[in-house]
C-alpha cells in the first residue's frame, strides 16, 4: 500500500442513488522528530521524504544551515499493533558544536523565529537568526514567466489530482527551471521538504531561487523561505499582514494572487522584470 | 485601524502599466497563551476573539469542559515599542483542581490529542481524552440542507471578501440555523474560537450540531470536532486519511467535498438523509 494515499469507502451523494465506493484520500500521519534521543517536535505530515522534512525543519528553526551539521538521520522505536516499524519517529544526529534546538514553549517563544509577542518581536528574532541574507540577492525574474509557474507547479504534483487534498511547494530557477517539487498534507511541511532537499545537496543558500506554494503565504512560509536564503516567494492565494511586513524587512520579493498575467506584489517589486 | 485587516502598499501587474495602490490583508499576530503565568502555547491568528480562541484551546487538549472550570482570562505583559499593551498575551486561571496541561513535547506527544506515534495511538488518546461522545447522537441533517451550508458560511464571512485570506468555521443546528461563524488566519483557530464560544455560552457538548469548515478536513480539524461533541463535520474539500479514521472510531459523520448537490460522506452516513 503507498504510504501517501489510502483508499476508504465513501458514500457519494448527489446522483439518483447514493453510490458507495471507495475514495482515494491524502495520507495523514505524525513523525516525531528527536534530537539525540529527545523529543523535540511532532508534526501531522504526509509520509515520504520524511528526511527532507526533518532537515528542512532544523534549517527552518536556525538548528542547522549546511549539511555537514546534520550526521545522521534515523528510523526509531515505534511500532504498530504487530510490532512492525511504523515509520513516524525520526532520531537526528547533530554534528558535534552544533547546539540542539530546546523545546520549551518558553525559549521557542521569545528567543526562535517561530513566533513573538508581538509581530516586532517576531521580525527581530528572524532577521538575527537567520544565516542568509536574501536583501541583496540579484534574482530577477519575467512576470510572464512568473505567472506561468503555478501552473507549471500543479502540474507537477502527483498525488493531488487522486486526493484533492495536498499542498505543494516548488523551487524554480530565473529561467523558469523547476528544481524540486514536494507535497504535503501540510504546506509549511511542503516547503520543509523542499529546504531539506536543497541542505542534503548542498545548496544552501538558495540564491536566486523562486520558492512557489500553492496556497496562502503565512508568515511562516515566507520565515522558512528567508531562513533558506530564498529571495522570492509567489503564492497562488493571499499573503497575511506580518507574511509582507517580514518580506519588507528583510529584502525579500513576495507575490501572492500569482494567476497567470496577472500578480500582486507585495514586497522587493523591483525582481519581477515587466 | 482594524486589527482583523490592514492596509499595505501592493504593486498589481497585469494591466497595460503596474499599478501602485494598498491593499487590504488579513492580519497574522501571534498570541501567546499562559496559564497562571506559565507559558503554554503561541499560536499565528487573526486578532479578535481572542478569548473564545483561548477558550476552544483548552477545549480542544482536554483541560476544560464547562465553563466554571476556566475562572478568568486577562491580557497581560507584551508591550509594543511605545509602551503600549499590544493585546497578543492572553494569562488564563484555572479553576481550582483543573490540572493544566504540561506544555512538554514528550507529555503532549504521548498523551494529548494532538499527536501520537501512530494513527493508533492518536486515535487512542483522543478517544480517552475526550469528555463528550458523540456516537449515539441522534443528528440528522437532510442533504439537500447539507449541501447549502458552505454557501451560507461563505455569506456570513465579513473579512474574506477584502482579503482571500481568512478560513472559516461555522456552527449550524440540524435546520439549518447558524448559531456563530468565526474567521481566522490559521483554520484551526477559525475552529477553536467557535468551540470557545460554544464554552462560554455553556452549550457544550454540542449536540445536534454540523460543524462546516471552509477547507479541508484534518486530523486536528475532527479532533477540536470530537472535543467539543460536534457530531458532524462538513467540509468544502478533501479529508485527510486520519481525519476519517478519527470519524470512524468516534462514530462522528464526517463529510468533505461538501459543494451543493453533491458530497462524499466519509463516516456517519446515516445521519445524512436523502
Amino acid at each position: 500500500m503507498s504510504r501517501v494515499t489510502a483508499r476508504r469507502p465513501v458514500t457519494r451523494l448527489g446522483g439518483a442513488t447514493p453510490l458507495q465506493r471507495p475514495d482515494t484520500l491524502v495520507v495523514e500521519e505524525p513523525l516525531e522528530l528527536r534530537v539525540g534521543g529527545r523529543a523535540l517536535a511532532v508534526t501531522m505530515r504526509t509520509p515520504g521524504d520524511d528526511m527532507d522534512l526533518a532537515g528542512g525543519f532544523l534549517v527552518s528553526e536556525g538548528v542547522v544551515s549546511a549539511p555537514e551539521q546534520l550526521r545522521a538521520m534515523r528510523y526509531c522505536a515505534g511500532v504498530d499493533d504487530d510490532g512492525q516499524n511504523n515509520y513516524n519517529v525520526l532520531d537526528l544526529d547533530l554534528a558535534p558544536g552544533v547546539a540542539p534546538p530546546d523545546p520549551s514553549v518558553e525559549r521557542n517563544f521569545y528567543t526562535t523565529s517561530s513566533c513573538g509577542v508581538c509581530g516586532k518581536a517576531s521580525l527581530d528574532a528572524v532577521r538575527t537568526s537567520s544565516a542568509f541574507s536574501v536583501a541583496e540577492d540579484p534574482l530577477r525574474v519575467a512576470a510572464s514567466l512568473l505567472g506561468t509557474l503555478p501552473d507549471r507547479l500543479r502540474e507537477a504534483q502527483k498525488v493531488f489530482d487522486r486526493t484533492g487534498g495536498l499542498h505543494a511547494a516548488g523551487l524554480f530557477s530565473a529561467d523558469g527551471t523547476l528544481h524540486c517539487v514536494r507535497e504535503d498534507v501540510g504546506r509549511h511541511n511542503a516547503v520543509d521538504k523542499v529546504v531539506g532537499w536543497a541542505l542534503r545537496e548542498g545548496l544552501l543558500p538558495l540564491r536566486e531561487t523562486v520558492l512557489v506554494v500553492s496556497g496562502r503565504a503565512s508568515f511562516e512560509l515566507a520565515q522558512k523561505a528567508l531562513m533558506a536564503g530564498i529571495p522570492m516567494l509567489a503564492a497562488v492565494s493571499a499573503p497575511s499582514s506580518l507574511a509582507v511586513d517580514l518580506a519588507v524587512e528583510s529584502g525579500m520579493t513576495l507575490a501572492g494572487f500569482v494567476r497567470g498575467a496577472t500578480m500582486n506584489v507585495y514586497a522587493g517589486a523591483e525582481r519581477v522584470t515587466t
